[in-house]
């Protein structure tokens, strides 16, 4: 129908800032803005303000709310997709389970959508990124924590009652140290910011960033905490291959813009030694959108089907 | 409608016999056979034969051929189920490159669907055994080697280019040995069949199952044998968990039917830990049709849309 609304709301919460944006269908950014979350000012107000920063943008990019195909939120979880709720008190204070589609839904006139913020920068990756013109994705977020996004034939991939997988959280040294999700030497907690912080200050230096800056001049102590988190992630990769089997493994996440380069060697050897899975079908790519990934997989949540 | 064949042809091809069945929709099985494969008296033998017994058990079951919704192959891979190829020289001796689909198409005047046979067992039990009612089920077969199958709403989850994952061979133990497969410690290196017997024999026992049975009366070293393929067994389960987040997880081959109860515990122990995922959703069971799984699975191979 050539009637059919070609751009929607996209919208990413994370802990310090959320962004909207207005994305045609095929992911490009026809406006955007930016504010502050001031989670603990109230849940209530940043409902509002996402509502006038929303109303905004469509305003200045000359189109009516009413036009839009819908919004889509990707947000920083724990979540629950399907009641439209987020219980995230630990990164959004004092937002426990409340429930942002509703309000949304009722002051833009609009489908809302939520997802969780790794999904989301999945699927926005896949739509107008590195996974485009593949029909399995793969996306691991490399931040503070380790998230993991699946997009299968371009839909968001559940799990059992629509819930949310944790890539992040398969095993990935077996001497690692022990995390909150119930094992030890998940990637996270060897491969996440944090992690390759804790692991830089154990040999005396300031921060991961240093060890990164050391390794890369062949410092052999500073190479080991790379060489650890690169090895990890590489371990992990060869589980998603031999599971997923997707078409495109995409690192995402600041570290990775900067330091891709590092991580991916490692992980297509890993998958070149591999024997039993088609292995020349599958290739490890940096991220392309970068923070708009969010806002991008959130608009384009706007046109997944419901319940999917 | 209610002229819509509700009763399908399944043929599920091992390395020394075949069994062929006719099932109902829901999976019952109406008629089977069975008849050994002679792989090496060559493939269009083998097709003849398995026309005839085909044809002979739906004349036994007063069905005729043209009212069946279709035939489904389950067999032992490699093979392409795009190109309706087998390509096992391995365990089925001769049959190179072998196009199955369409001399069996041509000569019931049925569609033929072929697939993996620990796809096609996942499917089966997923329509008619332990994965029944759940949307997300994983099946790992435990045999000579440790072959997986997924199953998503009912349809068999494929990788890249329609390819087959290959769960068995995820990494399991990090001290486990080398595998075909490109790494060291894959589940398959250390809790297939061949693996647990060649380490029952590193400490002089007959066998596995000399090593099963001495575990369960309390030996020591026995027990040790057993459990590093049961906590590799667990290892893999804790990524299934966190990547495909199924609800069902099914144990089958004639390992499992033999001693799912030494395996279970410590899997749903594994399970009980996890902090991330709805860990209450997650089951692991017995796969409940023991060798029908796979005729059963076939058949409804019959029922999947093409191309899924």
């Amino acid at each position: 129908m050539s009637n059919e609304p070609r751009v929607a709301l996209g919208i990413d919460i994370g802990g310090t800032k959320m962004a909207v944006a207005i994305v045609e269908r095929g992911g490009r950014i026809i406006a955007s803005d930016q504010l502050p979350t001031e989670a603990g000012r109230g849940f209530p107000r940043a409902v509002e303000r996402l509502v006038d920063a929303s109303r905004g943008l469509a305003f200045r990019a000359g189109i009516a709310v009413a036009d839009l195909a819908g919004a889509g939120i990707g947000c920083t979880g724990p979540l629950d997709p399907r009641r439209g709720t987020i219980n995230n008190p630990w990164t959004l204070e004092g937002w426990n389970n409340v429930d942002i589609v509703t309000p949304l839904r009722a002051a833009l006139g609009l489908e809302v959508r939520l997802e969780n913020d790794a999904d989301a920068a999945a699927l926005g990756e896949s739509t107008a990124g590195a996974g485009r013109g593949a029909d399995r994705v793969v996306m691991l977020t490399f931040g503070t924590g380790i998230g993991g996004g699946i997009v299968l034939d371009g839909r968001i991939y559940r799990g059992v009652g629509g819930e949310h997988p944790e890539l992040g959280h398969m095993h990935a040294d077996p001497a690692g140290p022990a995390c909150y999700c119930g094992i030890s030497g998940c990637l996270e907690s060897v491969a996440a910011g944090p992690a390759i912080n804790a692991a830089a200050r154990a040999i005396g230096l300031a921060d991961g960033r240093e060890a990164f800056a050391l390794a890369a001049a062949g410092d052999e102590r500073a190479s080991g905490v790379i060489a650890r988190a690169v090895s990890a992630t590489a371990r992990v990769v060869w589980e998603i291959v031999h599971s997923f089997l997707p078409g495109r493994i995409i690192f995402g996440g600041g570290m990775m813009d900067e330091h891709f380069d590092v991580f991916a060697p490692e992980a297509a050897r890993k998958i070149a030694a591999a024997t039993m899975v088609p292995k020349e079908r599958v290739t490890v790519a940096r991220a392309a959108l970068g923070n708009a990934a969010g806002v991008v997989g959130a608009a384009a949540l706007a046109w997944q089907e419901p319940g999917a």
